[in-house]
């Protein structure tokens, strides 16, 4: 998808206005119908205690590429918002970069359940799984 | 607990390693045995695209709590890192502070259980039940 | 609350409807506003490999118990149904009898957050925490 | 896999060790190294109030299925034992028959994630997505 598709401009203006997104230094990797990637550095401004990307940042840029994978979907005008989400951590999140790719599971008219898969690139081009959610969006 | 108490120099020598906890300028309110308290402003630079406070933050404040939680039950050296969480957004989160309480519900020997509830306090003095975490950490 | 009670009425009519509920010889122990509890006996019948209460059985019935905490805030006429239900496993469910005890967390116009505790009756008749789920139901 | 292979022979005589799936009529579909499918019928007995399928019906046979899928990567000897599972509904499980396949997206040492997805056989011969769970398994 070209960066100047309505689906792309219609989801980067909402994701331009989450200031987390912003702190995080995050930014759209991919969009399409029922998908949505983000992706945002590893680095010690936001780690855990020993040093791992934290678990919040997995939350938040996987919560975030879910809903934008639900919005995808919905009619022109909705919003998504987060009614639940639940992450499994599969790994450490160590590495350069970490990779969130969310995709609709099932999509309703009020609620859509997603999925998401958290990736870290590794120094050596891989990607190594290191998170994945499963929740609930709905449209407002 | 006073801030010369053994456990709160654990839990706040852990803390103050959380790149991510001061980046959204956290601080802890409260330690006790399973049971600690963190806390973080809502500003424009945490927000979803709305403009309240992201999932994200409500996230990462409620599992740093409730892994604190299950630390101050683990023994002496003893790190805890995230299983899994899940969270539930009751409302949304606007108000001047969000407030994560976390809980322990069972602590095993390696499995610990924990619950944290998220609020967010008011103008008025009050706070808002907006979240609510429940969840497994693991003693490394 | 008597069990001529409208709300414990509604909710009874709705039970005897639930064919698993019968098939696990399940009971209704409480009915309150935002409150009902449910219990069933631990058989071989209804055990895992190892001779416990499979997590399926706590599951059913700490989703039907909050179901209907759910439904006895909503309006006449309505029905819950879930939309998703996490479950934590504490201990073996081992013992006599199941109770599941659910609360609503938050009851909102569509969609409500609940928790349920599920307790292993044990032969000097106190009980164990033995599960805990955090889940979301919905008015239709 | 053949029905005398050492693994599927592994994971029939557990199965045949758990009552709940006797009582449930279910029976083994498919054995792989970290794959597992169940199914059983769908029928009054097993049903909600409004005559569907439970939550439970559902979770009992994803979580049996995501727990052999488990053990199917674990060491001669292991146990699994569910830790926490979580279940979205997306669809009324009615049909004729359900479906639970479970795979392992991250096999540890003790802990090993798992998601499973719940179909509905319909009369057509089609299946439908009605469900899916994800979870931790523990090896004990």
């Amino acid at each position: 998808m070209t960066r100047d598709d309505p689906l792309f401009l219609r989801i980067a203006e909402s994701f331009s206005r989450q200031g987390l997104m912003q702190l995080l230094a995050a930014r759209i990797e991919e969009v399409a119908p029922g998908r949505c990637a983000l992706s945002a550095p590893i680095t010690p401004a936001v780690s855990q205690q020993q040093g791992f990307g934290h678990a919040g940042l997995g939350f938040a840029l996987a919560d975030s590429a879910a809903g934008y994978a639900a919005l995808s979907l919905m009619p022109e005008g909705a919003d998504a918002v987060s009614v639940e989400v639940k992450m499994n951590m599969l790994r450490p999140m160590s590495g350069l970069r970490l990779f969130a790719t969310g995709t609709v599971l099932r999509a309703g008219r009020r609620i859509t359940v997603v999925r998401a898969d958290i990736e870290a690139l590794q120094e050596d081009g891989s990607r190594r799984l290191t998170g994945a959610i499963q929740g609930t969006m709905m449209a407002v």
